[in-house]
């Protein structure tokens, strides 16, 4: 006899991945993502005013961070967490002791695919994490190692067993992923296009890197995914995913990593302010030219055999580089090493079963 | 009041485009392309025996070339070009003297997308080479040029111009372009997943180009899509295209042009066998493991400033690094200089308005 179709399956990975919210409100929507979230651990970074209560729905087991618990927790290294930015979000994936994280907005909903079903983007996450990356080569029909698809003819034999994948970067539906200019001159624009394909980001090339629907292997690149200082007292925000994605990728590139973009979609529900974007981006959006060739030109040392060592090394080559852009940069690359020095001593090399640090849990 | 619906708009491209189409038998498949294909101009490239009529269905305007026009044609050059192997339809590009270049097998018909509607597969290529491309950056959002797509958040806006599109690379439904050791392992895999992109692969990157389903800027990149010699008296085939193709890529990254893949999908009919297959593409197989690498290290010196130059200087190169792979690269060098200047004795430069080499015409 079959089982019964009440007992589900394990989910993937359950204990060995936590969630990142960074919010400044209760989780409603969270109730949405019940049938996918509740089996998993969730890490809450509230940002703003540590006064507040952020409600979060009954069942779900989480651990909460304000930034009184981020200031104790750091003492003076908490400099390097923005405040007032959902780049603080990156505290979460600093306390975390798991393997994988996935980390999703306040304002993201379940997608549903073109047959109508609910898109479980976290389950889709972990396939992309567990299955390997082609950085190598390019394959015409997309991720080889999906069901249905292969290595086309011509792909080089030697090159099929791939690179372990680092980073999941899932898409959005409705409202898509645009800068302020943009978002002025297309109020209307709307994301409707289910494109069905994962595919690998090849070696060498840079690509925006957006937080809102993000997972990666926390073992294998942890470290790189600093979302830089935002904010409260800094010139600029909107650019925190960016920037960790420039330098999360020229060291997935150095170490010969992967990192996949597509499937999964997340439904977006809102678009923000576009002239409150405005202000946070304009000197991102001129210094962003300058960066952009600086990452491209970016080398790392063969001697950088780990993810601290190529980021101190880019936090150096920041400062020697990029200060003549604006002084705001050799700030930031401090920060980029306070972050090392911080994720260094919560996570003490080895020393798995390191004490989770003292936050609000349930 | 409305126009009438039968008066059809004049096709794009019409007198600007020429379909090449390499064959040994009759060419009824073109009756499914009918609508499509009927406006424009077909060179066909009669392989194998010359004595053997080839019929084409009534109403198509064309001209046929078979081994003897080839060898009047070129006369001493002609060796550069393949005999029994579909590598000959780079005859017809060469003989062309239109600006742009459709390339189709003919077991390949007319596919459907999603919501059943016959895929114009001519037409979306069309589009793909009028439309700029995005070689220097990653969009997430695959194609920004697309209606109801754009450049996401974080793409540097100066790179927003794009670069002119040099290529267009489509994809096949049903049978997959799978090499030998895949189709005899996977006998019943077939392609059904549709994937509604257009990107442009990253300068820097290689991938495997498939000449079934192809079209180029010919004024742009021509005389770079030589097919190698394949087929009659060589060690390899069903190398012809991936050899185009990794050429093509190099040259495009040097001169600053964009090449796409993804739509349009043809409905590839027919696995072609296996067992023949291997025993073509065997010494491509691994020869392959070495060409990668190589195609990979390719510089080219900053003077080459024309697709001849640029070709001329990987054929020098070939023959210097590549020779001690095996003979056959030496013969394959020398062939591409034969094909350089084939190319330009048919394409005196600036004469766009040279005759007509005297095929068989209707």
């Amino acid at each position: 006899m079959a089982q019964p179709s009440t007992i589900s399956p394990v989910p993937l990975l359950r204990d060995e991945l936590d969630i990142v919210i960074p919010t400044i409100r209760n989780l409603d929507f969270l109730e949405m993502w019940r049938p996918f979230f509740q089996p998993y651990h969730l890490i809450i970074v509230q940002d703003g005013d540590p006064s507040k209560t952020i409600k979060v729905p009954e069942g779900f087991d989480y651990e909460l961070y304000n930034r009184n618990d981020i200031n104790r927790i750091l003492g003076p290294k908490s400099s390097c967490i923005s405040f007032k930015d959902s780049a603080c979000r990156c505290f979460g994936y600093m306390v975390s002791k798991k393997k994988y994280i996935y980390t999703i907005d306040d304002d993201c909903f379940v997608a549903k695919d073109p047959s109508g079903k609910d898109i479980n983007a976290l389950e889709q996450h972990i396939k992309n994490l567990l299955s390997p990356s082609t950085p190598f080569f390019f394959n015409t029909l997309y991720d080889p190692y999906r069901n249905g698809a292969d290595f086309v003819r011509g792909y080089p034999f030697s090159l099929r067993e791939g690179a372990p994948t680092a980073v999941s970067h899932g898409l959005w539906l409705n409202i898509p992923d645009y800068d302020a200019p943009t978002q002025l001159v297309k109020p209307l624009e709307r994301n409707t296009r289910y494109v069905d394909a994962i595919m690998t980001i090849p070696k060498g090339t840079l690509f925006p890197m957006c937080g809102m629907n993000l997972a990666f292997n926390r073992e294998l690149i942890g470290p790189a995914m600093y979302f830089g200082l935002m904010g409260d007292g800094q010139p600029i925000g909107r650019y925190d995913d960016m920037w960790a994605g420039w330098c999360t990728k020229v060291i997935c590139d150095h170490l010969g990593l992967g990192v996949k973009t597509g499937l999964p979609y997340i439904w977006h529900s809102k678009a923000s302010n576009p002239f409150v974007n405005l202000k946070k981006e304009y000197k991102g959006i001129y210094w962003q030219e300058e960066l952009i060739p600086f990452f491209q030109s970016v080398t790392l040392p063969k001697d950088c055999t780990t993810v601290q060592q190529c980021y101190i090394e880019i936090s150096k080559q920041v400062k020697a580089k990029l200060s003549k852009v604006d002084d705001y940069f050799s700030k930031l690359a401090d920060a980029m090493v306070t972050w090392i020095e911080a994720w260094d001593e919560l996570n003490p090399s080895g020393a798995k079963s390191a004490e989770v640090p003292n936050g609000a849990s349930k």
